[in-house]
């Protein structure tokens, strides 16, 4: 196993755009209620403010969740996986994390060939 | 929004390499196991099996989890976000996920500067 795996330093490993995996859980209910991408930009913006920023591969540009909608992200924690190449924000909500407004971006789940909403509990 | 948002219709949508991101979560513990990503190939795969297979970016290839350590992930639910590029593979692991032979993937945590082991609790 590299350094990379067992060491203590934080060597994000990027992908070709530049880009780790992001996934965000809810620090108490452990819900996941996003996944997007991080660059080195975003993620020194999120850990000076607190506030979960993302790179938009769409487009092309650093955004805060919340940016528009008021609905931030403030996370209590950052988990790094064993290559480095994505990460768990834990965080708590400020407001549903989906644009649709969701509480979570995940409210469907694959039934047979299509989706079916999941019930809000 | 749009039909891919509020439907019933199961649209995947690949970026330019083909592929969406896979977050591995614990069925009963909610614990983020891994994170990867998956083509149709691999959701076929893992539709037709009930074991977690996904593209590996490095190898180029379709790859099961736990295809040599024989530590699949037998999954019990997907969930599917609003614009449904990114998956939720709810499973039930045998065994530790992690190729180090840690239960998860995201056993450090970002401190200060470095990175610290999370107690296994």
């Amino acid at each position: 196993m590299s350094e990379r795996e067992t060491g203590t330093a934080f060597m994000p490993k990027y992908d070709a755009a530049g880009l780790v995996s992001a996934v965000v859980q809810h620090a108490e209910s452990g819900e996941v209620l996003m996944v997007a991408f991080m660059d080195a930009e975003a993620l020194v913006a999120t850990r000076k403010t607190g506030l979960a920023h993302f790179h938009s591969r769409s487009r092309g540009r650093l955004w805060m969740k919340g940016e528009s909608s008021g609905h931030v992200l403030r996370v209590q924690q950052v988990l790094v996986d064993c290559d480095q190449d994505a990460l768990v924000l834990k965080a708590l909500p400020e407001g549903p994390t989906c644009h649709t407004g969701a509480r979570s971006c995940f409210y469907r789940a694959l039934d047979g060939d299509g989706l079916a909403p999941l019930g809000d509990d």
